[in-house]
């Protein structure tokens, strides 16, 4: 079937649910088929980090520029800096046909969907809260007052799932890539994402009928 | 993750998409996953078909008996004789968790909606309305009445098409099978069909925050 326009698709999760994890599995295995956003960011880039690859890097003048410009599907500032997403970006990849992905909290998710009406909402979780709880502790990098400040955040993020598409349960990292593969490309199947191919369609019938 | 309720899956299509085809590799496949909605007629059996396999066989009080105690999800004349789906057979396959499929023209794919609003619309179509055509004349057993016939008619179940959720278009079949399982398998993800598992994940890191 002729591919139609890309997807946009928002991930979202609990910390620790793994959400990198299952993005960077499924960027490696279809390369081709996806682009992960780059968000915008005033922070100055650590060792490594490249801009337009890992962030795009702006001075915090050029930042409210875009603000001003509503070149920003949706943006934060944490910590004393802006993080956002810039609008152009996403939709180039979507007008050359790839699906692109967003890794974003709930908040941005939901000003995503306002802007891209038809983009796709995913919630990633663990199996269960002490499943989550364990991650979190497993790390043994965090205090407990960390991890509790985590958990009572999943709880306020949790507030906010019915406004998500699917929910995908990450207990075997494979399964939950495929899964978030899977719901990506049927989407592509849904009735109001083909209104061409039916119009085409029903233009070819009426020609048969015509006749 | 833990299985939820079944999924009732309506298939239409076009006369000549292979619905019926795909159908059949669906539950060879799939046998314990899918359940096949069985049908209430009260036309008499043909050599070979057996009563609670490939209909429910009924006589006409019988039927008529089964709409007044509005036992059945939708049903129509055709040719002298009623076709209905039993309501009881199919929330008793969902209530066991099985995913049940009912292959059905599009008015009464609509009257299940009403009845289902949670039930899952796909419509199968050929690559195009050319393929249909050449399909309808390749079988060799119609004449070119009763072709253009099935094409006014698809022309007109087309007009219908955007209440579906999916379109799976029928080019190469193993493709198609494929499609329908993952479209259906996937939508017991969908957040609106796991509410008691968000319930319960939200109780849960309730308590783990009340610590």
């Amino acid at each position: 079937m002729q591919k139609n326009k890309g997807i946009l698709t928002v991930v979202s999760g609990f910390s620790g649910a793994g959400k990198g994890t299952i993005m960077k599995a499924l960027m490696q295995a279809h390369s081709e088929t996806y682009a992960l956003s780059i968000s915008a960011t005033t922070r100055a880039p650590r060792t490594g980090e490249r801009d337009g690859i890992e962030y795009f890097f702006k001075s915090r003048e050029a930042f409210e520029q875009m603000i001003a410009d509503d070149a920003l599907v949706e943006y934060a500032e944490y910590v004393g800096n802006y993080y956002g997403t810039p609008k152009a970006y996403v939709e180039e990849q979507l007008a050359r046909g790839k699906d692109v992905i967003l890794e974003i909290e709930i908040q941005g998710a939901l000003k995503v969907r306002r802007q891209f009406p038809d983009a796709l909402l995913l919630f990633v979780t663990p199996p269960s809260a002490e499943v989550l709880k364990n991650r979190l502790i497993g790390r043994g990098t965090e205090t407990m007052d960390v991890i509790e400040h985590r958990l009572a955040r999943a709880l306020e993020e949790a507030e906010g799932l019915e406004e998500y598409d699917y929910l995908v349960v990450n207990d075997v990292l494979e399964e939950a890539v495929r899964e978030v593969h899977e719901i990506i490309q049927n989407e592509h199947y849904r009735v109001a994402r083909n209104a061409d191919k039916i119009r085409e369609m029903r233009n070819e019938l009426k020609g048969f009928t015509r006749q």
